[in-house]
């Protein structure tokens, strides 16, 4: 999940200087903020700071953040589905790629970086709907009176996003994550029938890459024997469901990766202490578990928090997998 | 779920006279909203026009809608609570209760009229947060920080909406519904240790009224097993999970409400039909069913796609529960 942003003071810093649209595009500061939880813990992982919606424009959607994404011009009828264009992320978001470079430079050589990008059901519902929303029921509605139109966006969304994480594979990223955000919206029929072939187009084209793949159904409780079978080497799980039980669902092929309430980390240090030791004794003594937190980092989150949560973790897990 | 709502124009009618706390507190006014979908829809249950908040003001809590409730004075610490007095729900909140008098004269014979009340978490949520929020981490943080102090209050509130509901079926309501709109942000460990207990002990001290209780843990995949043992004898279950599934879990001895996603209506009426047969097909041949939605109704609802279920459901389930 995501490591920068505004709980930490050196995000908030780079932030009063640049606004959130100008970071995503800007190389060297987008670089930064990956850097800075890196720099402050002794983290596994990086991931690379962007936003799910920076590829679309090149696909020609226009959107603002205020602050959540804005489209400009959100799709409403099957013809408006022409309009998107498949680019070459070379020329449509070579800032990203020259992130990803710059980071393979700067990260420590023992932190491998994950690169990511936004599920086509999740973007579909932005590039629909034209905004968040609690339901999304435009775009749901347009699921149900455009079923064939519907799974062409979900197609040239799937194949963009698809080209996108080859890419940044090719760039340097040593993971590839696909977040969900809003496939917990959806019934396991529509999430069988729309939201998972698209995933497993998307991941499928990258499996020659031989990285891991990971794809993030967020409250995907109902849908994880499904996105079993999304072509995902490791399924994220939010902090609804045991990982005892995820790992029963997922079957013995799969890694789970989550899944600590972020609410755990404004609970005092005995009480944090219990939630982490609780994901970790959910998870089994078994390997195939990435620690992490089940949704994004809350905005107040204390970064003391944050650095006994690492600690803790590390010293739990001292030799379960190996060192 | 909520039956009255903007969706309707006589409702819109009716808001443009008055806000809407002044709405909840003339029973005139919140009967004539309650009647408004039963006048137009041959439905089989009326449920009462009212707010989770409305009984929480004779608390000693001071609150306003907009449009969702932002209290004045949240409870931030365990000393709080102690302001929060059990009122005599017939000095508190005579206007709900003259309401469901003039409801049960107004009502057809026929259509029984369902009371209803927020679950304790929810309120928690509520009156700890002070605002709605998409994570409640401040009422999560209380938990873990105070977790005596979060049990104290979850049974003060338990103990208040106990006497409430108590008071609508004095008042002659049919059957009486607990809604707990934020049961999904909780974890199974959080959900059994605090939202629950809560839960149980309202509706266990309502046994002996011997009506219908139902209790709606919302995005309650994860919880249903639990929510089984919660003195409920229907449990209502939104779209995520089939409804052949939510038996299974909640067990032979409980009925199930629901499923239907609210988003069905905006879909063309074929398309809608489809998604009620499915409902209709997950639930079974067994009785033990009650048609609703998932959650509630969309503001931008067609009034006439609602008049199309209303009729589908009639239809198809003719006979089936003996007429």
């Amino acid at each position: 999940m995501r490591q920068a942003g505004r709980y930490l003071p050196e995000y908030r810093a780079v932030r009063e200087k640049v606004d959130f649209l100008t970071l995503t595009k800007t190389p060297e500061l987008a670089a930064e903020v990956t850097l800075q939880p890196i720099r402050r813990y002794p983290l596994d992982a990086a991931i690379l700071f962007s936003d799910i919606m920076t590829p679309v424009e090149g696909m020609g959607v226009r959107f603002d953040f205020q602050p959540g994404p804005v489209v400009a011009d959100p799709i409403r009828t099957p013809a408006d589905i022409d309009r998107l264009r498949l680019a070459d992320p070379r020329e449509s978001v070579p800032f990203v790629l020259e992130t990803i470079r710059i980071l393979r430079r700067e990260l420590p050589p023992q932190v491998p970086l994950i690169g990511f990008a936004g599920a086509p059901w999740t973007l579909f519902c932005y590039l629909v709907e034209g905004h968040g929303s609690k339901t999304f029921v435009k775009a749901k509605a347009f699921l149900f009176a455009h079923p064939e139109a519907a799974r062409r966006l979900l197609d040239r969304l799937a194949e963009a996003m698809a080209a996108y994480l080859r890419a940044q594979a090719e760039a340097g990223a040593q993971a590839l994550m696909l977040f969900d955000s809003w496939a917990g919206l959806l019934s396991p029929w529509e999430f069988r029938g729309f939201a998972l072939p698209a995933v497993q187009k998307t991941l499928g084209s990258l499996q020659d890459l031989n990285l891991p793949l990971i794809y993030f159904p967020n409250q995907g409780a109902t849908l994880l024997a499904d996105a079993a079978r999304s072509g995902a080497h490791v399924l994220g799980v939010d902090w609804r469901l045991p990982l005892s039980r995820a790992r029963e669902i997922a079957g013995p092929a799969l890694a789970v990766q989550g899944n600590l309430d972020p609410a755990a980390l404004f609970a005092p240090p005995q009480e944090l202490d219990r939630q982490i030791r609780r994901v970790l004794d959910e998870a089994g003594a078994t390997p195939g578990h990435v620690f992490n937190l089940g949704h994004g980092i809350e905005r107040h989150t204390d970064p003391d928090a944050v650095a006994r949560l690492v600690d803790r973790v590390h010293e739990w897990t001292q030799g379960k997998y190996g060192g």
